[in-house]
């Protein structure tokens, strides 16, 4: 073994903390410039992207673990929303001056545990410094059978509109982050104060629901930037639209309870980000099963509208289409 | 189609700029939250993921369009010192406030040319705003026979090392971007200025020469945070050491006219980054066949040294190991 002195900071740094998170066989130990991935026989690899920077994407006092998995979880979204199982991920993060090992040791162990727990460990990255924000950069890989992946331009006219989980949450989760006296103004208890908390700072991708994803959706994204806004985009992949029934829409007891105080909250619902759920398309008459298959994984499914023809998603309240301010969560 | 107005700024700066670039049919126009590679029948994939931050890897004022084909090339470095073929790349960018839409346009204009050139498509990506620094990060894919990717890990003692191009150029680039009064200290023609500054900003990715890498070599790596610094980190990797005589370490005609004006950048020259040539080890019998084959691909292959037993790469120069204050170049 060479001496401490003989490796730079940043070999340490990276054989200590993410070396025990690079267990495939392709990672080589994180020795190699590069990784290996062999997808399975017959498979395609799926590809996704995602990073966060501190001060836009989460807040600088967020615990580093917490940070690790979010920014994990944000693709493994990505994977569940396409039908793909995890293989691995690579990673690239620029520590700005000041962020000290500590924090670098409870990233890691947030990340390492999460790579256990979703089966996609450390491929690879790059570690680097710059000179202010902190930003981590994901890129994931999964597997589905060959042309299989479940994209988001092909939902069929009169197929329903489907949500996994509860819409909301962690758009109402930032509001709280930011002003805490909000919880008294929406009459939360203790629980629903920091259940939307939690919702906000971890996702919980639906990764156990891939496998129903890929056998039922005609099309699938993840809810990550509002749910108005990426169905949105779904239908104009598609060259589609939608009709969704606002009071259908599955909220947590903590979202009814904060939107009861005040009915306004329904635009910060439906277009806030975050939420991390999935929105499918699948023709009506295969909505049960996939229920079924997604209550088994102990997630809900809700069938929120309908496909139609033209264009754009109207959100139907009373028999009114509701008007949004921003009808997209953009980081623009 | 739908209105402008219906878009989010974000998707219309990607869909603009970004989507031309996308012409593999797994990148789905940039329609789709995930990308899709299928690997050629019998062939591992090879990842690496490299970035660059304004005012840490580039200057504030270089070139977009050249910043875009470093990053690239960076990348495409990687994948040649793997003997892996370009497949596509995904990329995250971070804008910040104040770049304008004529940035980003001169940025893909350079991006575009050399994913044709180099036959490796924009498959997908991440754009987002930061508060300060530019930033952006490539991941690359290439494609190698299955097991066969070149190692850091598998160099014998008794092989020869190799590198290709010339070493030293880009760092003594960076001094003279730094302070334009040394084109004069050096004595250095403006031919021989320019160089040096085009080598700093451009890099020439040994991709010619991936299908030889695969084929004669024992290990190899790019050389990116300096000769000393890299090779030693193949010798720690394979369990070996290496002697390499400095005066058959291949020099431009610039970085010889400085170093005979200057002898001190020696250190610069050997330690100093962004050369993006490549280090390899073959057996001596190799070494022939090819040099023959990166001549027919226009590139130089100088033999340097041996690889030994024992650990570490010792530069020898009339005879005494040179020390170097910093042997690796780190962003650390």
């Amino acid at each position: 073994m060479p001496s401490d002195d003989d490796i730079s900071a940043e070999e340490r740094l990276i054989a200590r903390h993410f070396g025990p998170l690079a267990t495939a066989p392709g990672a080589f130990g994180l020795h190699d410039d590069a990784a290996v991935v062999t997808p399975p026989p017959g498979c395609d690899l799926v590809l996704t992207t995602d990073g966060v920077i501190a001060g836009v994407h989460f807040f600088p006092d967020d615990p580093p673990g917490d940070v690790a998995r979010k920014v994990l979880r944000m693709n493994l979204s990505d994977l569940a929303a396409k039908g793909a199982r995890p293989v691995g991920f690579l990673m690239s993060i620029a520590l700005p001056p000041g962020i000290g090992e500590s924090w670098i040791a409870a990233f890691a162990e947030g990340l390492g545990e999460d790579a256990v727990h979703y089966g996609c460990p450390l491929l690879g990255g790059d570690t680097d410094h710059t000179p202010v924000s902190l930003s981590i950069s994901i890129t994931a890989f999964g597997a589905v059978p060959h042309g299989a992946m479940v994209r988001r331009s092909t939902a069929k006219v009169g197929d329903s509109v489907v949500v996994t989980g509860s819409i909301g949450d962690a758009a109402l989760g930032v509001l709280l982050h930011k002003d805490a006296a909000l919880a008294k103004n929406w009459r939360l208890s203790d629980g629903e104060r920091d259940h939307l908390l939690r919702r906000y700072l971890l996702p919980q991708p639906r990764n156990a629901l891939a496998a129903a994803v890929l056998k039922y959706a005609s099309a699938a994204m993840d809810v990550s930037d509002g749910l108005a806004g990426d169905l949105k985009k779904l239908c104009r992949a598609s060259g589609v639209g939608a009709e969704i029934d606002v009071a259908r829409v599955p909220l947590s007891d903590a979202a009814r309870a904060a939107l009861s105080a005040e009915a306004s909250l329904i635009e910060t619902i439906l277009t806030g980000g975050d939420d991390y759920e999935l929105v499918l398309t699948l023709p009506p008459e295969k909505f049960a099963a996939f229920r079924a298959e997604a209550e088994n994984a102990g997630v809900a499914a809700t069938e929120i509208g309908r496909v139609t023809s033209g264009q754009g998603a109207r959100f139907l309240k009373d028999g009114n289409a509701l008007a949004f301010a921003q009808p997209s969560y953009s980081h623009f």
